[in-house]
């Protein structure tokens, strides 16, 4: 199969670990004869420098014109860095807010699992982890208070700022079913999460939700609100199998529910829309601390590239063969110094993307 | 001193929680000759039982004329009662919220702290634990989401829903004073919490909580994004002493922050405004499942009265002498059955507030 790609390497560590992923995608392409071709842009700090835009409409059109997009990741750190000086629709992030939106990436998955060997860099307790945890959050991303209209203005003589959080029935419908395709393949139980007992959005949210769930009767569905949510996925995170719930309230959730993994260098995600098209990208940030070092940790995005695979190529076996890989090399004892133990082999990211290829 | 104070039971264990707290202030009143004359007023579920609505009008003139309001918790089993098959702003937390606004208790302090005594029941491990954790969330509680403009309508024959977060500049200066005020009477320390790569309100929170740190150089403050915080207090609890922040966000990261104490029924919460008159609650909900069983814990109750003595009634050597009433019975080895332990000695709603109220 030939499969067009898009690279966006980004800032900080990004170009280090999209080379990794790269890397073993090469690998999956020789072993399961593809033939897959890279085109990279450029997108965020690194945009902003070369155009004074964090994503410009070339760019746009060379990711619509591809299958997938495997993206690093974005930004520096805030309020330390010219890329911060700015307007916000100029700032490193606004690249990735206008690539969701221009894709119409509305559908954000992020799996939260707890990895059998690196139990010890969990934060919770043995007791509390039970029999361990495996949840997907699916965030919606295209909407909420993201995309809602704003501004600043006086009003009688004082600076006033509003967001505008909206939604409307189909886009709500649209992210439910997608959450209960993903429940009808895992445990088969949803989770949806809002704050009806406050929110006109959340109670929409709500409404639909129960009628999209007729049509999935064998999926346990459930109402939380996110205050309890964010008090049960530390209590007990055992309970969930999949998360769905609205932008903002996904972005902090999934934030907190891949913190109680302990391994964030770990966890890959998805963002899908209509098409097969898709974003896929590490849950974790640019780290720019630590970029250039050779030490950052590629799995999430050795991991973002195998959900590219099942998502967006139908490439399931050869998926499959990357997550055995990143299975294999972990039970074999190699680790990067984020999850670095007591005997275990500590490795490098270029050395941990030539091990993870070498098993595909 | 004569003081007036206005006790609401509210539902589920409410009326028992909210007797063992006025047991508690009445040992206070008769060893410091102080005089609490109490009157009880209606909210939530038992309002709605008795006038159909969650807090007539009659009962805030009550609260209004008292020097401090006491309350047990508010709500049901939700979609599990009568009292929520009815519109938004009749169901028991409407109350809640009314009497808030009515109070314009715009400040809510929730301290969130490791007891020494207790930290088997934390779900962290010991190592993300280190010293312990003893921080407040100073929560904005009359303005954002929570009280926005919000509507439900059709929009081209789509069911539309939108809620509005708006701030003016003012609305964030007082609460960001009073973050400031207890930082200093704290380690000085205050994380400011928004998330300003998106929002304007929240661009516009970041510009007034700098403006205000001027007049507090003391105090060491920082800016930090709501997904970031809610990943941080799971691994890294001990680096806060004040977070600041926004309505929506401070329910969240709040009931989060509680949960990682591992003794929610331990914390207790007021909430202030331009005046002296506060409301003072535990942290915890109303838990119908085990109401009426005198199995409770009344502590966060009996904390809560202890902080409405300190910042309503300026009885401070008052408040003092419950925190240490209580700090003794959990060295002595008693327990409520949420916080029982190996070796120590169970006991009941009431026999925790007898026991309080003797070491008083
Ligand atoms: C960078 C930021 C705009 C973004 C978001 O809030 O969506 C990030 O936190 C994420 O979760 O992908
Ligand atoms: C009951 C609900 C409206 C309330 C809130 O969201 O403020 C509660 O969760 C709280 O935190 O006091």
């Amino acid at each position: 199969m030939d499969c067009k790609i898009t690279l966006i390497p980004g800032d900080g560590i990004g170009p280090e670990i999209v080379r990794e992923a790269v890397k073993v995608l090469d690998a999956v392409g020789k072993k399961y004869e593809h033939h897959f071709t890279y085109e990279k842009i450029l997108m965020g700090g690194c945009s902003i420098d070369a155009y004074g835009v964090p994503l410009t409409d070339e760019a746009i059109a060379v990711a619509k014109a591809s299958d997938a997009v495997l993206l690093g990741a974005v930004g520096g750190n805030v309020g330390n860095s010219k890329w911060y000086d700015v307007a916000p629709n100029l700032r490193p992030e606004a690249g990735l807010l206008k690539i969701r939106k221009e894709l119409e990436l509305f559908a954000n998955i992020r799996p939260a699992y707890l990895y059998n060997e690196l139990k010890d860099a969990c934060p919770l307790k043995q007791e509390v982890i039970g029999d361990g945890f495996d949840m997907v959050i699916m965030r919606e991303l295209t909407g909420g208070l993201y995309f809602g209209e704003r501004h600043t203005e006086e009003v009688n003589g004082v600076i006033t700022a509003t967001d505008t959080l909206t939604y409307n029935e189909e886009e709500i419908r649209r992210i439910a079913i997608k959450g209960f395709e993903i429940a009808m393949k895992r445990r088969k139980k949803l989770t949806s999460v809002d704050k009806a007992n406050v929110l006109d959005s959340s109670r929409l949210w709500r409404k639909v939700v129960k009628e999209v769930a007729k049509d999935y009767p064998e999926v346990e569905v459930s109402d939380m609100l996110v205050d309890n949510c964010a008090m049960q996925l530390v209590m007990n995170p055992g309970q969930f199998d999949v998360i769905l719930t609205e932008n903002m309230f996904g972005d902090i959730l999934s934030d907190e529910a891949s913190m109680i993994t302990g391994s964030i260098g770990m966890l890959s995600s998805a963002s899908l829309g209509k098409t097969k098209l898709g974003l896929y990208e590490p849950s974790h940030g640019s780290a720019p601390d630590i970029a250039g070092k050779d030490i950052a940790n590629p799995i999430a995005t050795i991991l973002s590239a195998a959900m590219m695979l099942r998502y967006s190529l139908d490439l399931d076996k050869e998926a499959d063969a990357i997550e055995a890989a990143v299975a294999q090399v972990l039970k074999e004892g190699y680790r990067t110094v984020d999850i670095m133990a007591d005997g275990m082999q500590q490795c490098s990211t270029t050395k941990m993307g030539d091990l993870i290829a070498e098993r595909v």
